[in-house]
């Protein structure tokens, strides 16, 4: 489907998007199947956290507020494990541009926020496929606040409040945020991001991801 | 509790019995366990996967064949992660003998069976307290097949019948259990398995156990 040779070996491409709630992931990620699918290839989603048996586990466990940070990972990376065999490889095999909403990255984040050790995480994800191209979406912490506020509302997990990073849930999100930012500027480097000024408009954020796309995908 | 300095700084001691299905150690468990509370000291039991939530996961999942091996290992992690911050830690604080039916070295054992790096599992659990002692019930396979077959039969995972080994039942049970007493064996001195003899008697085997657990509790 391309020329360009896949790093994971597989004849589709995979592209992340990854960025914190309210980043704008969603908007872009429709936008970005729908371009790839007017220039006549297949494109799929894949959020994180859907596999069907394991959520139900995951929100099940959520609401209980039972869990401990590693039990936690472990049933995402159990989750993510599920879906990379039933869902992922299979439209990469089949030459699919499979959209990724959040990959390993958002596990290392949250995990490492909560205490892991970056090196056991690494261990824990290291079977996954190298993606063709990581998007992140970045927003500062005060325009996250102002887009979820007027949204969703503040969720529980997404403010960190599972850690007791503050009583105030404005504050908790704040700091949560802050540190979720902090992680992902670190792997940056690491790990090639294409970092992408997210207070931009739609328009514009969408037309800076197909300019790279378009260097992966022979259109 | 014991004079015995305990090798996870707990005030209660961790107590493994490992062992194959239908090598005994159901009988031996609550054999000791009625032993150590003869003693007055508080005892306890553990199986290998009992949360209630992620239990559930791992059943529903069985029963659709659903599961790679990647996401079964990191299923019963997750389930072992939950245990041990909800039950197992809990008592070794308060001081309780925990008695363990099964720890990591059965997932080891399934897990390098099914093609798992045994470094990447190592990592998995390196939180894992050290046990204070483990027991290994050392049962040659044709016996296990007798004892088995004569009683709940032969069950599809115990005999490896997910990773295709043959398509007689019996005989994939025999290379399954073969392989899994192979990795048991390779594991005896890393981790200073207490090896018995499981074809002795059942109280010849509650004597020896009983005269090592005397080492590390005071009676």
């Amino acid at each position: 489907m391309t020329a360009y040779k896949s790093k994971h070996g597989y004849e589709g491409l995979l592209v992340v998007i990854e960025g914190t709630d309210g980043s704008g992931k969603s908007t872009q990620i429709s936008k970005l199947k729908r371009w790839i699918e007017d220039q006549s290839y297949g494109a799929m989603v894949s959020e994180w956290k859907t596999s069907k048996f394991i959520a139900d586990a995951i929100n099940d466990a959520k609401e209980r507020n039972l869990l401990n940070a590693t039990t936690f990972s472990l049933l995402y990376a159990a989750d993510f494990a599920d879906r990379l065999e039933q869902v992922i490889i299979p439209a990469l095999k089949a030459g699919f541009v499979v959209i990724l909403d959040r990959y390993i990255y958002t596990a290392y984040v949250r995990d490492v926020v909560r205490g892991h050790d970056i090196e056991w995480l690494k261990n824990l994800y290291n079977y996954a496929p190298e993606p063709d191209m990581v998007f992140y979406l970045d927003v500062p912490v005060e325009i996250l606040l102002k887009r979820i506020i007027g949204t969703t509302g503040l969720d529980y997990w997404e403010s960190g409040r599972d850690i007791g990073l503050s009583s105030d849930f404005y504050e908790s999100f704040r700091i949560y945020q802050d540190k979720c930012i902090a992680e992902y500027q670190k792997m940056k480097q690491e790990y090639n991001f294409i970092s992408i000024d997210g207070t931009l408009s739609e328009k514009e954020i969408h037309k800076k991801i197909i300019s790279h796309v378009k260097d992966i995908l022979e259109v």
